[in-house]
């Protein structure tokens, strides 16, 4: 006997056909002798909804109240599961955060979560109840209702999973794992059994969006191993799990470096099209500018993603490049130029229209040499490297917007992640 | 200074203008120097649609599950409210029934109040901010969201004003006041600008639709002043209110007979339509048959309403008439008629299409003949009488159908109700 979490999205409440298919799921795991507490969104469309709502009320409305409004949508799927769950023969309960109680920092709308008190679930559990959790929210130190942030229901279910000593967290969404690439993109990318959690953070932050960020980072401060699964697949077909289980529907385990055994050099491409370079020439080389060049776009709340700049070559002045979405572009070249002198630089270029790819593997620390043959993978396509940056695990290049499919496909194939033909 | 209740319904919470416009009645209070609390409905519409989709996960479902998704139509109202309010500068803050916290009883969906903790509301109410809370709704010593059942927002306002000792309690509503029967039918009907709670008891159940019978037994018991007042009206028009207050619009003061100097003998007219009768002839006169009778349809949920028993004259056997709403007719005569022999009757005879017509007021209990002149008003349009029952400050009559609304008019009349030309 497990103990597990299964987390389901909005897409998967959507209406009472899609809850009653996620319920068949969990009618899985208990069938199985697992003991399950299940985190849900709120049904698709619903929090969008309340949003709008709060934003005809008063377009500064108060954190707190917005949290009393949004919270509902959770707290209805979590009923409609509960009574679906109970309808099949199945001892369910919902749960809101207060209930629980999930308790978190007082900061409306951005809450993180602080402690969450197992024992009453804990004690249901044991009894062989399903515990519906609502996703995306908890209960300030005074008593008010708060929310996580959007695509929060993710972080619960980890928190969730660390606070009940689960087995397993399952995130089902409507994709059935993470994959090497987009397979829109590169139609022989295939779905990766394991992916660790550095390699992971790397992914989702670079657009491959299963999985909230955040919820990644505390399963792996926290130990809680993640599978992402499809909530759309078939809940009674026979399929050996990512970690070997026999709980039905594959997907993706993510988890420690440690339990990837075979690991490869390159586990993932990603692909971020859209971006803006600017490039601002003949900067002082001096503390403070960059300082001031970059807390003049966060004040305009611009969020700036490469950032490159090179050892000058007198010491007395450099060139520095940045990216920003192409959305953001007009805005942020505003910001830099509008008070020039601040900024101390010769002259700006820049320009819309640029893709960021990036190779991704945890196999990068022990093989020298990643970052060089991707560049000779993409000049042997003939495509032009505008800017690289490099973390640990992850070598990113900027290029034209045009190439980006193409990149995609070349390095997926180069590094040999293209799957068999059957 | 006062400390006020005010209650919204669903139509005045149905969308962002109608609580905007609800908003400026409870600045209008708050300018006057009051304290207000508020109780609110969910917006028009939105229990509906959280009721189906609990009927849709099951014809059956679970009561506890059922609150926790309905209760959320008011947690949504409130906080919409609140935001509006502070808006326009005014401090508010949404509580819901836990929060207050509202102690009801364990049954679900047809909970009582036990309870309602005032210390959080009242220095909350001290420091000048305007109090929020989410109707038809409070919390189980189970921890477990109940609600009230259907229309007990009313009767959460009572009980609030009780808890916090309110001066007066408010409920807007679509109408502005309590009429001496319905303007639809006799264009002279005049707004009460008093009524007792009793009389305002046999009006709400007789189908003068503004308050819940339940909130007025509360607020009888509790002795808290109920004020019926429209919504609709314009919120800054200067008019004295029924309890010589400068609170802005007019509407019908609720309170104890002792509070109405000038007694009508007759305060209202009331009609209620599609009423079926049933009568049995020769019944065994002997204790058990009427119990037998009246046992068989309360297990049907069928809801009787007069009944009409005469002595029998040799002392062997007796007529029992009553009454049920049309739609429940062939229910009702099916459920006599299954199992004749445990009812002991001859024979059975029964139709639909009448109508009950009442004539209510304090005034009755002082003076002699009010039923006489009621039946002598009739007689002079003709109008047969086919039962006629009464109480203390009642008296009722069933006629045909089609002569309701003359019978109605002519009593109005009769007892002086018209209002003068102007």
């Amino acid at each position: 006997m497990s103990r597990i979490v299964m987390k389901f999205g909005g897409t998967s409440m959507e209406d009472l056909e899609r809850i009653r298919h996620a319920a068949r799921h969990i009618e899985r795991e208990v069938n199985a002798g697992h003991q399950v507490s299940v985190v849900v969104s709120a049904m698709a469309g619903t929090t969008n909804q309340l949003v709008a709502w709060c934003q005809e009320a008063s377009s500064l409305h108060d954190a707190r109240e917005y949290d009393a409004v949004v919270s509902t949508g959770e707290q209805v799927s979590a009923g409609l599961l509960a009574i679906v769950l109970q309808d099949m023969g199945i001892s369910a309960r919902s749960f809101t955060g207060w209930q629980v109680p999930i308790k978190t920092s007082d900061v409306h709308s951005a809450a993180r979560i602080e402690d969450i008190e197992s024992g009453l679930l804990g004690k249901r559990l044991d009894e062989g109840q399903v515990c519906v959790v609502t996703g995306f929210q908890g209960i300030s130190s005074a008593n008010r209702i708060t929310t996580l942030g959007r695509g929060g229901s993710d972080t619960s279910a980890v928190a969730l999973a660390a606070a009940i000593s689960a087995d397993r967290c399952d995130i089902y969404t409507d994709v059935d794992g993470v994959y090497t690439t987009d397979p829109r993109i590169a139609p022989k990318a295939q779905r990766l059994s394991r992916i660790s959690f550095e390699e992971m953070l790397e992914m989702a932050s670079l657009g491959a969006k299963v999985l909230q960020t955040r919820s990644v980072e505390l399963a792996m401060a926290q130990g809680v191993r993640l599978v992402v699964r499809s909530s759309v697949d078939d809940p009674e077909a026979a399929q050996v799990a990512p970690d070997g289980s026999n709980s039905g529907v594959p997907g993706t385990l993510v988890c420690d470096e440690d339990e990837i055994l075979e690991k490869q050099i390159v586990s993932g491409v990603t692909l971020a099209k859209a971006e803006a370079k600017i490039t601002l020439r003949s900067v002082k080389d001096r503390p403070g500018v960059a300082a001031a060049v970059f807390g003049a776009l966060a004040d305009e709340q611009i969020i700036v993603d490469m950032i490159v700049q090179n050892i000058s070559d007198d010491g007395r002045q450099t060139d520095i490049t940045f990216t920003v979405p192409d959305a953001e572009f007009d805005k942020a070249m505003a910001a830099i130029t509008s008070d020039k002198d601040r900024f101390e630089y010769d002259s700006i270029a820049g320009a819309k229209g640029s893709a960021k790819i990036s190779v991704i593997g945890v196999g990068m620390r022990s093989h020298a040499g990643v970052a060089a043959s991707m560049f000779k993978a993409l000049s042997e396509k003939g495509i032009n490297i505008q800017l690289i940056t490099t973390s640990e695990i992850k070598t990113s290049v900027l290029i034209e917007e045009e190439y980006a499919e193409l990149a995609v496909r070349a390095l997926h194939t180069y590094y040999g992640l293209d799957k068999d033909e059957a």
